[in-house]
């Protein structure tokens, strides 16, 4: 994120405590944060609350300064709880933080860290930001909630249409339609209807991206480990796609493994179907379907932002959105 | 809990879902606040209210009720996260929520419940609260990682001041402190500054009395296993005062226990050891501190409450104080 919204981030968390124990806490609650994220999601917002007329240096401005730091909050303590739920290994390019410092302490300081995002939404004083948060919580936990029952129950048998329906809970609201509603409550206009199957499309794009490049990434650019998602057991259109036409032989290899948690699968068959994936025409289906919801979403959040009183913001927006959606990592 | 308040707990919580996925989600948040939680915190907080002159069917009443239901699911998600990282296997006679559907799932739904804690307090309206459930959350977190900092590094060189340090930041404060003040707050009054010390004392109290019982409990009344502390590798006050004098040949039976993670843990060495524990001073010593520690908290807060507009009220609040501190189960 910006340098000025992780010093916003920071001047909300604690710093260090009265005892060395607390000092560990206050320094995992910093970890993330620190770790260089994007910040995509503040930037959309921020982008947002320029083209409906929020200027620097006003409260508007200062209250979208506020909300984007909030949004940076939520991305945070979800990733901290998210890496336990998976068992990821690591995040941006470190380790997660219940493998540096055991999974009991992480659950606790992902929790702080949720609590300090009410504290900058309450600081931004936004008429109306509190709804988008719960909103954006209650969905994103649904659609978390989809995703593992999924993992845990070892569920294969999805269509598309399933996965979609997670990615839209799970990724699209908190990453694009609820930034693109922020940033219009803060300039102090009422969110434009659209913003919501826009945001669905482009988010769906975005997630879809996501999983195209934990397969076909760049590992010195790319956050996260290539091939977690299938060392992870995750859903992607991908595999679903594939699997829908694989050989009877690979299904049952990639079946076999799926069954198995994390430690217990055999890094030589993962390996293995990670290449049949890349050689199956399933990754280009895939990213054909994202470029098709992408363009549709651009073209309809182009059409909800005719009015918006920042034309020069809103084509920095809609290119920021594009290049989100074809991102190479 | 009461019922008025448990029916205002479930009216913010999904009723059940578009998917079957999501009618586990939904149940998954009702589950806790179901189990029949004695609502100790959410009747505190009431009582402080009535004295300070909030009057049923009244807007103020109705502030103080959202907020002791937020109160209510507060407790409620931290259950869900602390049993997770304890790995208790029950809670309130049944197994605990991520026994039931394993740690992802219940990591996310303490995360949602979370969330409908603060649409709880927002519902309630009341100028302030926000503000005390922001620092609530921070020193119950604080205090919790210190409590697990102490599991993970197998700390036993703890004086009875560490113990106190971590049970005010972990319990006291949302047990008794924030309680009480939410009540004043809900009534329109400022909170008494006394309350803080009269908190931590009643809330130190309330915990040793609460280690005393999972030593000593009826088992067909205590909600939680008897022993289970030890099994955990609680730090309380009753182990830090019997490991100072135990014979050594204890003192190393039992810290031999504790390097081993629960599962390893022997069930007849344990059981050795509760003996032990309940055969020296150290509950005795333990239940006097509480006793004095709670005779403090009382006065001091009967000083506290002796201007309240309502002195009928005052006293069913520091009759209900008392009871706590000498409860069975």
């Amino acid at each position: 994120m910006r340098p000025e919204l992780l010093s916003r981030v920071l001047s909300l968390l604690p710093q260090a405590g009265r005892r060395p124990e607390l000092n560990v806490y206050a320094h995992m609650l910093r970890d993330y944060p620190q770790r260089g994220g994007k910040g995509i999601r503040s930037e959309l917002l921020l982008a947002s609350a320029r083209a409906h007329g929020a200027q620097q240096g006003t409260p508007a401005w200062e209250g979208a300064l506020w909300l984007a730091a909030a949004l940076e909050l939520f991305q945070n303590w979800v990733l901290i709880h998210d890496d336990i739920e998976d068992d990821s290994e690591e995040r941006r390019g470190q380790p997660a933080l219940h493998r540096l410092h055991g999974v009991p302490l992480a659950i606790n300081a992902g929790d702080g860290l949720h609590a300090y995002m009410w504290a900058a939404v309450h600081r931004a004083g936004v008429p109306g930001s509190m709804e988008e948060f719960l909103d954006m919580i209650h969905r994103t936990a649904e659609g978390q909630h989809l995703d593992l029952s999924w993992v845990e129950q070892r569920t294969w048998t999805l269509s598309e249409a399933d996965y979609l329906e997670m990615v839209q809970l799970k990724t699209a609201y908190y990453t694009v339609v609820v930034p693109l509603r922020l940033g219009a409550l803060a300039a102090g206009a009422p969110p434009a209807q659209a913003f919501t199957e826009a945001g669905l499309a482009l988010g769906a794009a975005f997630q879809i991206r996501d999983d195209v490049l934990n397969l076909t990434g760049d590992p010195t650019r790319y956050g996260k480990e290539i091939g977690g998602d299938l060392l992870e057991g995750k859903r992607t259109l991908i595999v679903l796609h594939w699997l829908a036409a694989a050989p009877e032989a690979q299904r049952a290899a990639f079946v076999e493994q799926m069954r198995r948690d994390r430690p217990d699968k055999d890094a030589a068959a993962i390996a293995e179907i990670h290449r049949w994936l890349l050689g199956s025409g399933s990754v280009a289906h895939a990213q054909a379907f994202a470029d098709a919801r992408a363009a549709e979403g651009l073209t309809l959040l182009e059409g909800a932002l005719q009015g918006a009183p920042d034309q020069a913001a809103v084509r920095e927006l809609l290119d920021a959105m594009r290049a989100l959606a074809t991102r190479d990592a």
